[in-house]
């Protein structure tokens, strides 16, 4: 069995991995640390379950573990990586403090100096499907955000096949799960029932750069990104609408042919038949991606949806530690 | 031109007050305070409107105007009150300060000592329908809770007559409104949407003094209570189901002659044809309490409907200034 | 493995049942049958999964199954289960059809005349918790109404016990699933969301006989019962809260004893603890059933949850199916 | 007083419009039709109110209205168009029957032919703040379509002053009542609640050239469209989220010149400062058009949201019928 911690236990994010931990059947908790909730059981915050006793942060054995997954918030998480690497453990942090490969670039965009950043040459960007040759060895991986998850499954393989130029227009809509379990005045449920509310709307996104980043490393001429996040009133899931202008001789069918081809034998990752859209309903709890694809106006249409939990988070987490340590990916999370 | 002034304005019932007396024809708002929010515009917390200046409360010439609406805290109120009598005003207390006439019970359910028991014996308890030959002599009129609105208007001419007997179960379901606008965990969207949360079960909560105070003005031997409110998914509107054992010799016909009796000529409450029971949609965004009864195994069960911000609050305020000040009791607030 | 096929495979019960029969260890599904549906797979009414091909009720070999679950509207399931287990199949009726004893009873209420009464003195009322001797030879489940579970598993012991006295009072709310799939205007979503809706209050559900029936096996003098159900602006999920006079001599302390030793080996039965009470959210998704009691003015309150389409309808099917076959009652389920 | 009358009373938009009409200080209504319900009340298919004695389109004479709106079905509004206008009314239509000046676009997109081709010459397009000088002399308005209202208003200045270029892409967001009253499957709460759903991508909407050919007049050489409608999970409300390319030499501050000089004076639309995002909150319940700009990546980012049942039909046909009459246009829907 292998032996699994988390830092960061009331989450959100936390919650959803503790779930898929302890129905998990190669894996055993060794523990759940909680700054807030120490002391109690995480059943007091989420009474449908699972129960799971939390401990303080710094009462943790980090060699305990063969595996720390990292739910703290963004900041948080590069000191404890590194603790946790040189107790031993491979490390699966969900934040975005090593996503980015650039401290600079993640000083600019989270506002603080990095705090681990001999770490980050070494950390893997974990999309799982892009980064299955590296994830055997990677002592750190960095899980990727929610929102550039459900935009780089569909954009990877075409941006990698060159269908694609000029600017894609992303306008994401998410599940309010997405915005962190602490209390303010936006998400509660009179403000934001029978409401939609865009944010962050252009370029001002976190995850602007780290989709950008990803990109690049797919073309050396990537697309431009404009990127739209709209706060939704439901709890969980992603649907990334993605308008993509083809390049020069590019069709539906041919753009079906390459998601096909990076895509036909994946477990999580579905495309579907010609005329259909992805909705939230296609995925909300569980850990797969499924996308649509139609062409109007010379413009791929994309829909691409996940839940903002599993695939976007908690669900990838648990797919990049059984691809970490050789065991069939699908464990523990379908 | 009334002039009014609001002490609390960017709660919900100060938001939905200051909403009515904008429209309001013999209103004019001289003042609106806000301690948090002192010097920018209501409309940045609502952004559907109205637009309306804040000010500091210590900033307030309480003697500008003809009646001050108390939107705070409860037992912050009480000091507003003295104050704005003192200068002249009228008080339409939205707080619990002034419901409770006895200090003593005041002090054991809201844990504070009275600030200004002096005023009890004059504080009129404005259900609008019950308090009318008061109203235009009060100096200062308690507006009622949500919960005892929706429960009062039903039960108050059932126990005048006798009708009733044994002790009657209310078990009521409330949007999130009432819970106030300051962000807590348990009403987060995520927390709340496809949940229902009982609470204060039994005789915990602080309405039922409240009710029972204003069972005992309808006769001296009032039935007992026992109260179960429960959150609802819904940002507003109350429900309450409540079972009321008959005494001997009633039936629904008798009872739908009181109620009748004591409501036809009401223009905020409506009893329901037989068979017909009372939901959410037939009050929200009315002043109206609609109410439907049948009679089963000897028990009136009885369906009573307000929206909990108009009723239930901000509507019976404005209600309740109208016959302070002579008005027809229906301006401005249908 | 067990061969189970499906009669009724595109309601929500009948989804649900597929999705958990799909994933459980010991069961292969070897016919799953749609009048409506026939030719086309599951997956297309629910774009969320499981993929399931569907057949012609005509075409089915009822021979083929060890196990038939019959998700057919009330009066249309006795007629297959007659069929059913003349091929040797074990039944399990998700319909009313078998719930009540007396076909008399069974046509004042569902206005038809019962199809195969001749079954019904061997058919087993399936609340697994309550008919585990009989389920191992039980040809006929007839798996109880999602109201009455909710309702029964609290009550029963308490029946039994003696420490009930008087007219139990059950006000209910369900979410919308439990209302069924056919579009009618009343779930709507613009009708039911921010709404509230009682129906068929006092004695006129149907499932008012099913729980008298039940308490009458408990007790030769059971309670009377008042039951008003109400329609939640949710999806899934029951919350019923009951008010039940105690009898001389009881207080909550006793209760808590009969429910603890009722209930304190079964996995999906939860008593809280003192003070907490129930909710959707401690039971959707789950098989559980979760209850709290407090006392108040000698009335236990108590609030029992479950997923209605779980513990109250496909999560209890399965529970039965695996008590008849001899299985460990959890497998699948959790 | 003006005299108005109904046709097509029930749906979402006929039961908005009558609200407003009933409260409007200088129109009654005369008449109010409805083929499924003549008979009964409004009241009995919409328990918040108004009462309206429905009555069957038969028995209507058309030449007591002033005005007669009509809210039934497209393919419906045409015939009764015509026998309003031989009566002596003035018609406004809030079908698409008129919306299209050309008979065969009407038909390829409609399916049916054109019940009166002769009066689409004389129907004025109603966008009310672009149609003001031929309102007054109009016999037939022809209300604009929900999506087309959101999307024009900010598009129609920008096109006009030559701002944009190349392919506008719109992401559109609508509540459910936009897909009208008849129940089906995918409007159901269990169905719709917690989801979002794209339908009609591209350039396979209806609206898609009712926008295009407004544009048209705007400007002989109109950006092309591509169209996203979503089905969001909320009652009432859409948010369009417009990507427009601008042309050479634009850039925000010019944006925002040409918008304010559209509007500045107008009641119904607003512009948000710089930074601001329209959202659902702005609009909903109001005759509103509240819009945001930002520029990015030489695209304007536009946010534009109105309440579907007010400025998008029911409150701007009132906004219509206040303009052609001569009255104030804000007169009752305000």
């Amino acid at each position: 069995m292998l032996k699994a911690g988390i830092m960061g236990s009331t989450g959100y994010t936390g919650h959803e991995l503790i779930g898929l931990l302890k129905r998990h059947p190669a894996v055993e908790i060794v523990f759940a640390a909680s700054a807030s909730s120490a002391g109690s059981d995480l059943i007091q915050a989420y009474p449908g379950g699972p129960a799971q006793a939390l401990v303080a942060p710094d009462e943790v054995d980090l060699s305990s573990a063969d595996v720390a997954f990292l739910c703290v918030p963004h900041g948080s998480a590069a000191p404890w990586a590194k603790r946790a690497i040189e107790a031993g453990a491979r490390v699966i942090d969900l934040s975005a403090d090593f996503r980015l490969s650039d401290p600079q670039v993640f000083k600019s965009w989270y506002g603080v100096e990095h705090a681990a950043p001999e770490l980050l040459d070494n950390a893997v960007y974990g999309l799982t499907e892009w980064a299955r040759e590296d994830l055997p060895e990677a002592q750190l991986v960095a899980n990727p955000g929610c929102y550039p998850t459900s935009v780089l499954l569909p954009l990877l393989p075409l941006v990698q096949a060159g269908a694609l130029s000029g600017t894609v227009v992303v306008d994401s809509k998410s599940g309010v799960t997405g915005a962190g379990r602490r209390p303010r005045p936006h998400t509660q449920f009179a403000e934001l029932s029978e409401n939609l509310v865009p944010y962050a709307l252009g370029r001002a996104h976190r995850h602007v750069p780290e989709m950008e980043q990803a990109l690049a490393w797919a073309s050396p001429t990537p697309p431009g990104l404009i990127f739209s996040p709209h706060l939704l009133p439901v709890a969980r899931g992603i649907l990334s609408t993605i308008y993509a202008p083809l390049a020069e001789g590019w069709d539906e069918a041919l753009l079906r042919q390459v998601l096909t081809g990076a895509y036909a034998d994946e477990v999580f990752v579905e495309l579907l038949p010609p005329g259909d859209a992805a909705t939230l309903a296609h995925v909300v709890r569980s850990n797969r991606c499924v996308m649509g694809v139609v062409v109007s106006e010379g413009t791929a249409i994309i829909t691409s949806a996940i839940d903002n939990l599993l695939k976007g988070a908690a669900g990838q987490a648990v797919q990049n530690m059984n691809a970490v340590f050789g065991l069939d990916e699908t464990l523990g999370v379908v």
